[in-house]
């Protein structure tokens, strides 16, 4: 994944609930559905009581797109009445990059 | 903790050595110096595999402060030699907030 600045993140934090009904297989099924929008860059997730996911976009338009994406609405709405206690979405625009492999 | 647009936010993404050494403790002393930092506004951590840690500041002097602190400086350079196999920073200015609680 190759990022640059003005390109966006939007930072999802989460709480669950115990209700797993469904939840796996609607997310890996939005992941499939995110990589098809036009100017959808990666995604990274990671777990520990606290869920962060930080997905990466071109611009604001791509996020706009997922935004008002079918799919995503309607999960959107069954993680608030199941699968969420809580989640902040932080939307920011990328200035600076830097990183380190060994 | 309040975010608002124009606000920092640090994504910290990280895949670690099997080198435990010192780490937690120097987590945790860096987390303490942190919030002390003015400007410091929270912090978010999880790991599954890869760690994500979000860090949030008031605004770039902030950040500014304390990526020069003394102690986080000889941390990097202990992270790269010892604890991480790789890593990116990235800084992102923030413009839209939303969230949901149960």
């Amino acid at each position: 994944m190759k990022l640059e600045p003005g390109n966006y993140a939007v930072i999802f934090t989460s709480t669950r609930t115990d209700v797993d009904t469904d939840y796996l297989e609607t997310f890996e099924h939005l992941m499939s559905l995110a990589k098809e929008i036009d100017g959808f860059l990666g995604i990274e997730s990671a777990r520990k009581g606290l869920g962060i996911t930080v997905s990466y976009w071109r611009d604001k338009e791509s996020i706009e797109l997922w935004r008002r994406n079918a799919d995503h609405v309607i999960a959107k709405n069954r993680g608030r009445q199941d699968w969420y206690k809580s989640y902040t979405s932080i939307i920011s625009k990328i200035e600076h990059c830097s990183g380190f492999e060994k």
